[in-house]
């Protein structure tokens, strides 16, 4: 039985369509409509069976769901939120995925009328691909979906969209959008910038002796420009704090090597390898044999 | 028709092992002897397949061999050194395949009676995990692997070995020890120590938000400690170089955005994507797609 009659999923790039097609697969939706821009990216979601609909025009594609899945890059909300806001059924549930939750949740909730329900949600999967045709059903699969509710979010539409995303296969989580966005600095926004600091920071010559090690390390550093630019800047304070930890942390580690104290140096290497290994053991993931 | 009679490879760990498997398995040596310190590990080369025949003792192993493949870590190299030195065959060729020349060099070169032929060289290939049950004949497909001849290694030895190398899929480049020891500390040896110290900075309530993303970019952090200790103590002055534009470059990032300056901060996310997109394309690897 379908969670929801109508969801409108405002932006179906990879994100969007992923849900999209996740959720046009497991029935979770009777029907799914995309909200777009261009119509070619509309175009290539209808193609992929990511949406069931497409329309270009907010107030109208927004007006039938009651679920509205706003999928947009950052950058996009500010101009969307009138149109969406005005549209949006009294008893409809608004719901949104982006990488930070406090700068956007203001943007939003300024332009919302009261008593109406937003559900901000982050769900920690993605490509260094773009776009509906990179989409995929199982994107969600063995991911974690982060939940930022309001102390005044009905329990119920909290339990259902819980569902919705349980159903794509994600693990959910609650926290305080602060939390969010700290966290989420450390491990995801920080390695996107680290990804790309490395690349730049290497010489032409490093370059050619770099392996498949070094490729497959600097996969996220693949990522679209403007995207990065956008998460960065609305997350900037956690970003630097997390950044400044991390290379606190460097020091530390080339400081053991030029004080030639090797056995602090290797029981931080030691120390990192555990806690990886923790998590894996946490995730339900096999942490690599050691014959 | 095989290039060596036999090859002895010296800790036929995940790295030899492998060598093995592929030797074997392509007729590229007419016998692979396997040499260790531990029955054991040796036992489990013999089960996988990488090597023919196994031997405990270093000065027998090495004297039937026409090709010496040293393949242990960098810490027990010195006190193999006098006995491997003794057995080797004046005509035989010494290749070794650590992770750092210059001072692995050294270590060997004062071991060996003058007009030995021997070829250091670095296959950058690996894995978190390791042993001969990690090993696979398919290890250095497409792998690069790094030469630092002598001005005096003979050529027809150097052919051969290369050769070799690509017979296992390799692509070989020559550059000397010092370009080495530089190149690989920007793309190998601090990569490592970023993922480490990624999943060391992280605080505990931001690893419980970690997705897949996150475990899959710090996978290197999973490597041995013992392992990585040795190689960044013996490339220390590259890795704390290389390191330190590393953290300068980061530093420049953060900068931006704390200056509010997103056009700058954007330039340098796009142009690490174009350098790393470039690197791609001269591998011969497809860029993700961006339809």
């Amino acid at each position: 039985m379908p969670l929801y009659q109508t969801v409108a999923i405002v932006g179906p790039g990879l994100i969007g369509a992923s849900i999209g097609l996740a959720l046009r697969e497991r029935g979770l939706a009777a029907t799914v409509l995309g909200i777009g821009r261009r119509q070619v990216s509309l175009d290539a979601a209808l193609e992929v069976g990511a949406i069931d609909r497409a329309s270009l025009d907010v107030a109208d594609g927004v007006a039938d769901a009651d679920l509205v899945i706003l999928a947009t890059p950052i950058r996009a909300i500010p101009a969307l939120m009138p149109a969406l806001a005005a549209a949006l059924r009294p008893d409809a549930v608004l719901t949104e995925v982006a990488s930070v939750k406090r700068s956007v949740i203001e943007m939003i909730r300024e332009h919302l009328p009261p008593g109406r329900t937003f559900i901000p949600t982050h769900p920690m999967a993605g490509s260094e691909r773009s776009g509906p045709r990179a989409a995929s059903a199982d994107l969600y699969e063995g991911a974690v979906c982060l939940f930022t509710p309001f102390p005044d979010t009905p329990e119920a539409e909290l339990q259902r969209l819980r569902a919705l995303w349980q159903a794509l296969g994600a693990r959910v989580l609650t926290l305080s959008p602060e939390d969010h966005d700290q966290a989420v600095a450390a491990v995801s926004h920080v390695p996107h910038l680290v990804a790309a600091a490395l690349v730049a920071a290497a010489r032409d010559e490093d370059l050619e002796c770099a392996g498949t090690g070094f490729i497959d390390f600097t996969r996220i550093a693949s990522g679209d420009a403007d995207l990065w630019t956008d998460i960065c800047r609305h997350n900037a304070r956690a970003v630097v704090e997390a950044t400044a930890r991390l290379i606190e942390t460097l020091v530390d580690a080339v400081a053991d090597l030029v004080e030639e104290d090797y056995e602090t140096f290797r029981e931080f290497l030691e120390r990192a390898r555990e806690r990886r290994e923790a998590l894996l053991a946490a995730r339900g993931l096999i942490p690599p044999e050691t014959p």
